[in-house]
């Protein structure tokens, strides 16, 4: 009986994940986006889930790990993930990475890489690749004005003291 | 009169700028967030304009360029930002670059650098120098599992040939 338990038993980052890739597929299926789900973890819970919305939203920026990182915040009632765990089907995007960052979690398991996503035909790695670029090599132009103002209020924000650590 | 005028004329793109440090200086003095502001602008006029609201919203992806994003796509109806130029006070951070990409306006402007935001005591120099570090060496870990699972869904994902453009 108790082999017979633990050859049952999954451990719990493959139980996560396949919620994750779940995720992922039925909203492939459904032809609401692309095959990318996440869910967020605390102690144990999974605490907010999501799949790519893109089209269904017509928002650009509705990728999984950032509705699940908005669901998990709006759960926790803060803008910090601390103690979260983040499982997502594929290698964030450069925009979900960066989101990542901002909001601390304590770790990221991911599937597929960036590779296999450029493979199926998303831009995530070309979008890497942008980053290293100097400006006036991006296939977006960048341009950069009126710098000096800005700094002048940043010398400002920085007289507040505030210490709000974004 | 008409030297007078050409005086007083300012450039679009200076006014539009203009704009979105209105918009980052009001939120600083509000005690909203941070000075940040964003406008995005079609046809010479303004679609959509935000200010950085984490703190308000107790969302960490709630930087002014995604939520003027997300505005500008609610009012085009659509998840691409073509014809659309972004003025954002401070040069994107990684995430909010991200959105660029996938929302692909043809131009953006920025005042501030990602070194005068680190001064300021911004994290998004820090969140860029880590995307380039391999994954045990960054500061949230970041761990691949269960790949091939969600190759074979990509590779049904290509078989369905649905051609959309993120």
């Amino acid at each position: 009986m108790v082999i017979l338990k633990k050859i049952n038993m999954i451990p719990e980052e493959k139980k996560f994940m396949k919620e994750a890739i779940r995720l992922a597929i039925m909203n492939m299926e459904n032809g609401h986006g692309g095959p990318f789900g996440c869910v967020i973890v605390k102690d144990g819970k999974i605490i907010a889930s999501a799949f790519n919305e893109v089209l269904k939203r017509n928002d650009p920026t509705a990728h999984a790990e950032i509705l699940a990182i908005r669901q998990a915040c709006s759960e926790l009632n803060t803008y910090q993930l601390d103690g979260c765990i983040i499982y997502t089907s594929c290698e964030p995007c450069p925009m979900c990475l960066g989101a990542i960052y901002w909001s601390r979690p304590s770790k990221v398991y991911f599937a597929a890489s960036r590779i296999d996503a450029a493979k199926a035909g998303f831009d995530d790695n070309h979008i890497y690749d942008q980053f290293n670029l100097p400006l006036p090599d991006r296939t977006i132009p960048f341009e950069q004005i009126m710098q000096q103002e800005v700094r002048e209020i940043f010398s400002r924000w920085i007289d507040m003291k505030l210490n709000i650590n974004y």
